[in-house]
C-alpha cells in the first residue's frame, strides 16, 4: 500500500494540522477521521462562512482568520443560551502550505483551548479562501430564542459596543491580544446567568440595531433605546457597526439587580408595545440612522 | 420599523427561498430562523464544500448545483450507517438573483423531499460561488466506522461504479434524471440492511480504490480486489474515477446471502492480512494504477 502522505494533499493537511485539535470524550465518542462525527447530546447547531475581503482583510494573518472565524460562529450558540462545545471546519483554499496551516491551526487551537471546545471534523477544498464553520453546543434545559421579548421588559447588552469596530479600523496598530476584531471575546462565562434571566436573546454581529430589530420582529413588539456613552466605545455609530459579539437580551429584571449579577452588562432600553424602534440620546432627542447594520449584499 | 425585505439582501433570499424548505417536527423543534438550530437526537454530523470549477462545471444550472451538493454531503451520513435527516446550507455567491435562488432551492427541495430531510438553517455571504453543506443524521444503535474490517471478510459495493463518471463526461447529452453526476442516487433504502451486516463502511466519493484504502489503513488490513465488468459502467478506470456515492463495506456474509438481501450490491473482493491493496482482472493478472482516486490538490 502506497503512502500518499508525502504529497501535500487534503489528507496531509488534515492529519497534520487539524486532527491534533480533536478530543475524544463522552460527548464526542468517535475521534476525527471517519465520514461523519458523532454527537452524544441534544444539540444546537449553527453554520457560518468567512470570506477573504468580506469578513476579514486580504492581508490578515492565518492565526487571526482561524481564531476570528471560530469565535464569530461560536457566538451563535451562545445567543441561544448554550455553550459551544465542538466545531467542524470546511476550508476552501487555493494554495495550502504548511506555513499557512500551522498559523491557522494555532489560531483555531487557541480559541478551542480557551473555550474547552473540540474540533470534530472537516474537509479541505481547492478554491478562493473561504472558511466554513459549523458549531454545536449542548442544550441546557432552556433555549433562548428571539421571540420571547415582552412589553415593558428591559433590554440589556452583555458588554460594551464598538470594540470590534475600533479593532477593525486599527487592526494593524492595536495590541492583537486586546483587539476585539482580531480576537473577539464572547461572553461564555456569563451565559449560564443570562440563560436564567433572559426572555429572548441574540448576538450582536451585524449591528446592534439590526440585530435587536430581529428580536422585535420575532416577538412582535417595539423598543425605545437610550444611547449612553457608558456602553459605547466610539459614539453613536457603535449602534450599527456590528462585529460586537456581545449578547443583546431582554429580561424582567431591573437594571440594578441585573448589573449586580452581570457586572459587564448594560441597560440599553425598554420593550414597547408599538412595533417600532426608536433611539434617543441623553437629552431625549430622537436619533436617525441611514441603515441599521451591515449586510454583505447592500 | 422599516421593512428591509424589499432590498434583496441575505434575509430576503433566506426568507423567500430557504425558509420554505424547513420543517418543524419532534426531531427539529425550532423552525429555521433563530441563531442556531436545535437537534433533538444523538447525531452524526458531516460537512462538505462545493466549489464552482472544482466540484461542478462553471455552466452547471443551479438546480443541479443544489441537488448534487446535498446528495454528496448526505452520502457521508449513510457511510456511517445512518439516514441523513437534516442539513444546513452556507452559501457564498457573488451575484444572488431570484432566478438563481429559485432554481437552486428547487434542486435542494427535490432532494430533501425524496429523502424526507429538512433544511435546518444556513447563511448567505458575498463571494465566489461556494456551497457549504452540513448534514446531520440520527444514530440508530450501531455506527459503521472505517476501522472494523477483519481478515477474510468479503468486500461489497452497494451498486455499480462509474455512473457518476459517465454522467460528468456526458452531462450535456444524458437525460438529466438518469444522470448520476447531476443527480447522484444514494443507497438510502439499503442502509438499514447494510448497517445490520457490515463491519466497516465508507462512501465511494474520491474513487473506489482510494476510499477502500482508507478502510484498510483504519482497520490495519489489506485487500484483494477482483475486477469484473458486472460492477463497472465504463471499464478499469471506474475503480479510480470517483463520484460514485455507492457504499463500500465489509461483511462476513458470503456473496450469495448478501446479494439475496441487497440485489443491487456486488461482491468485489476479500480482506487480507498483509497491509497491501492488489487488484486482479478476471484472468488473475495484477492491474496497476497511476493513482488511486481524485484529490483537488494533486
Amino acid at each position: 500500500m502506497k503512502d500518499t502522505h508525502h504529497k501535500k494533499n487534503e489528507e496531509y493537511f488534515i492529519e497534520k494540522y487539524l486532527k491534533p485539535l480533536s478530543k475524544k470524550n463522552e460527548s464526542f465518542p468517535i475521534p476525527n477521521g471517519d465520514d461523519s462525527s458523532m454527537i452524544n447530546f441534544n444539540s444546537l447547531i449553527s453554520v457560518d462562512s468567512f470570506v477573504e475581503g468580506q469578513h476579514f482583510p486580504k492581508d490578515l494573518g492565518p492565526f487571526f482568520i482561524g481564531y476570528r472565524s471560530i469565535a464569530v460562529a461560536a457566538s451563535d450558540i451562545l445567543a441561544m443560551g448554550a455553550k459551544p462545545e465542538g466545531c467542524l471546519l470546511s476550508i476552501t483554499i487555493n494554495k495550502p502550505s504548511d506555513e499557512w496551516f500551522e498559523e491557522f491551526s494555532n489560531g483555531i487551537n487557541e480559541f478551542l483551548e480557551q473555550h474547552k471546545m473540540s474540533l470534530l471534523g472537516g474537509d479541505i477544498t481547492k478554491g478562493n479562501l473561504n472558511i466554513g464553520v459549523t458549531v454545536v453546543g449542548k442544550i441546557n434545559n432552556k433555549v433562548l430564542k428571539r421571540d420571547g421579548a415582552k412589553v415593558n421588559e428591559n433590554i440589556f447588552i452583555s458588554g460594551t459596543l464598538g470594540r470590534g469596530y475600533l479593532g477593525r479600523l486599527e487592526y494593524k496598530e492595536l495590541d492583537t491580544k486586546l483587539n476585539h476584531f482580531l480576537m473577539p471575546k464572547i461572553p461564555i462565562h456569563d451565559i449560564d446567568k443570562i440563560r436564567e434571566v433572559a426572555s429572548s436573546c441574540i448576538d450582536v454581529s451585524d449591528g446592534f440595531l439590526i440585530d435587536l430589530k430581529r428580536i422585535l420582529i420575532s416577538s412582535k413588539v417595539g423598543a425605545d433605546i437610550f444611547l449612553n456613552e457608558n456602553f459605547c466605545t466610539n459614539g453613536k455609530e457603535d449602534l450599527i457597526c456590528g462585529d460586537d459579539y456581545v449578547l443583546c437580551f431582554t429580561s424582567n429584571l431591573d437594571e440594578k439587580d441585573l448589573t449586580k449579577m452581570l457586572p459587564d452588562a448594560h441597560y440599553v432600553g425598554k420593550i414597547t408595545k408599538e412595533q417600532k424602534l426608536d433611539v434617543f440620546d441623553q437629552k431625549k432627542n430622537r436619533l436617525n440612522f441611514n441603515k441599521l447594520g451591515w449586510d454583505s449584499f447592500i
